[in-house]
């Protein structure tokens, strides 16, 4: 009789969405023709830039005739986006081979794929509030986690404390508090893998939001980053591909860990484990690393930054205490009046018509805090900060 | 230290499509300029039909306006293109509800993934010669592997004979060998699986091109089937999604093992794992579900038949023995005069200049045998074919 993968019945559900479209659904029903801010949604709202969309309708046309189309795509992704990445990485000094970037669907899928290199007693550390996916995709590997937690203490941003793990999650900016480390912040943690002998697993989503020339867009910038660090970037939030879907990781040849290099492993699974992502939707992703490209992807990250800037204003006058918002497209709030992040989820409805996200979604010390996202509609996220000065009393 | 997947040093590397192309490469740069004809290919030569063409580029549009924009798809499947596949299902008898159906970026992609829902000590069948994937995903999960060989005895379609196994994979029109399971002959896989708790991974990527009534398109025709069997299938061929990738997998609810249902956990992993597939790739894959799709799918297929039919004339004529090339686009033949299969490959592309690929790549059991594909351009396939019988002399 068939074994399953036992590790699964150890997962939990997440409610965190689902219970955000009920509460929200309720509230609706009750009082109807009443309009909502949504400042909870992490999907963005600006359409694929004209290079983009281009490219795109360029790459359907190869497809329909016999002498432009394509067939199967090399596995680890095509020469001309590999090496236009590789390119924009060169234009910020960091220096990578073209084939020591694997063209990916997204950074959702990766993080699940890229377990498979590892043996299964590895331990994993995750920096607590976190995305889900880092910690159920190794409960479903069956890897010990040792969760640490985050706080205001250290501004969302924890260094080593000489605990210690084989692989360890970093994303910067984060999801779900927008803290990005400095420079000098960072290379504690690849100082502190190099000693361990421990694998970052660096995700950054997020690097297209950052404004401070400290805050580093890619780990690579740090010396014996090379050595200890998986780079995992998604074109989802830099250039609007959440549904068109296409990312890259990074895997340096530099990168040796067990007695063996991880490049040519990663290599063999990619040839291994997938075709290769879509030849139009690699068309779409190279016109980004274009100048039109990034001209017209800078456009639709201004909304969000100017979003993000309103909100923040809003809170400084509301005297809230917050993080991101700077590099990183989410703000994280202190709920004010000692409220838990439920109970402010439901007195920002009720007094405001303003869902958001509670930060108890994202791990039990998240608790007391909670998410707003600059992905919304720009008018609509002017009218939520408004409606925020206006209606919420901060009563402590 | 991390530990890495020690499994991946028991993968041994392929150099099967590497030695065909520089012992052509040779055959070149000794014969400048003489025509080589292709029948080693298996990717396919029409291009996409106008049905999905126009699908893609509506939805390219989609993504170029606020209004129409698609962000974070449904990480199972749209509802649109899953309820399509059920109605295809459907006009073929087999009642699926749409959720059964999981969008997926394709087979090759897939067969990775679902791994992920075993347990490690699951015993494997691979009846060769088969597709290397099967044997490679499983070595890098550990998987002990216990390979049937198939023969021209049994017209390369083995039957259960006692031996048992956990995970049964089945490629039915099958890869390399063309040959395609009667509805008889896979009602006894599937009673066998079901009699001993195994789970069948039907590989059902070459469907499309059955021909004979009692040649079962899915293996969900069969009764019993949706209590043992998932299915794996793909736009790849039937719609010439190669390079544009898009396919789909079935996990029915009725499939219960170890005293659980798989479908929610598969449910699971993918909200887990996936972002979902490409908006636009949907789109397009939903074309291929129309009426005007199907009428069009069946124009490039029909190219195909024809240059299966062309070759198989060719081999009849010679008096060569194979299977396949009827329900699919593969003819598996026998090594004329007792040659070994790169001694064949090696007096094909001598006194033919004709290019296939020899049976040992598939696994030891294909040795003496040799694969064309009826994927070339038809004229190419055509010349070939005459050039087998005036130059292929058989001596024996």
């Amino acid at each position: 009789m068939v074994q399953l993968n036992h590790n699964y019945q150890n997962l939990r559900d997440s409610y965190l969405f689902y219970n955000i479209s009920q509460r929200t659904a309720a509230y609706q029903a009750a009082h109807p023709g009443q309009p909502i801010y949504r400042l909870g949604i992490g999907d963005v709202s600006q359409p694929l830039c004209p290079a983009v969309i281009e490219a795109l309708h360029r790459a359907v046309d190869d497809q329909a005739h016999k002498a432009s189309f394509r067939g199967y795509q090399p596995e680890c992704g095509t020469a001309f986006l590999r090496e236009a990445i590789a390119r924009h990485y060169g234009s910020r000094g960091v220096s990578l081979q073209a084939d020591e970037i694997f063209i990916t669907s997204g950074a959702g899928d990766e993080l699940g794929n890229l377990l498979g290199l590892f043996g299964p007693d590895n331990r994993v550390m995750v920096l607590e509030p976190a995305y889900p996916a880092y910690v159920d995709t190794n409960i479903m590997a069956g890897h010990p986690i040792l969760r640490r937690s985050a706080g205001q203490e250290n501004g969302f941003l924890p260094l080593p404390d000489g605990q210690t793990a084989e692989l360890i999650y970093l994303c910067s900016p984060n999801n779900p508090t927008g803290a990005a480390y400095t420079r000098a912040q960072l290379q504690q943690w690849v100082d502190f893998a190099n000693e361990i002998g421990a694998v970052i697993l660096f995700d950054a989503a997020y690097e297209a939001f950052i404004q401070d020339a400290d805050v580093p867009h890619s780990i690579y910038e740090l010396p014996g980053a090379q050595e200890c660090a998986i780079e995992i970037c998604s074109l989802s939030k830099t250039a609007g591909f959440t549904g068109t879907r296409c990312g890259y990781t990074v895997v340096p040849r530099a990168l040796v860990r067990d007695g063996q290099q991880l490049h040519p492993m990663w290599v063999r699974d990619r040839t291994t484990k997938t075709n290769g992502v879509s030849y139009i939707l690699q068309r779409g992703a190279a016109a980004v690393f274009t100048p039109e490209g990034q001209r017209q992807t800078q456009a639709a990250l201004a909304v969000y930054r100017e979003n993000a800037r309103v909100l923040a204003e809003a809170l400084d006058r509301l005297g809230i205490w917050y993080c991101g918002g700077r590099n990183a497209p989410y703000l994280w709030l202190r709920c004010p009046d000692g409220l838990d992040s439920w109970a402010f989820f439901d007195r920002l409805l009720e007094r405001a018509q303003i869902v958001g996200v509670p930060g108890a979604g994202f791990g039990a010390c998240g608790e007391g805090f909670f998410r707003f996202s600059a992905f919304g509609d720009p008018a609509e996220t002017r009218e939520a900060a408004a409606r925020l000065e206006s209606k919420l009393t901060v009563e402590s």
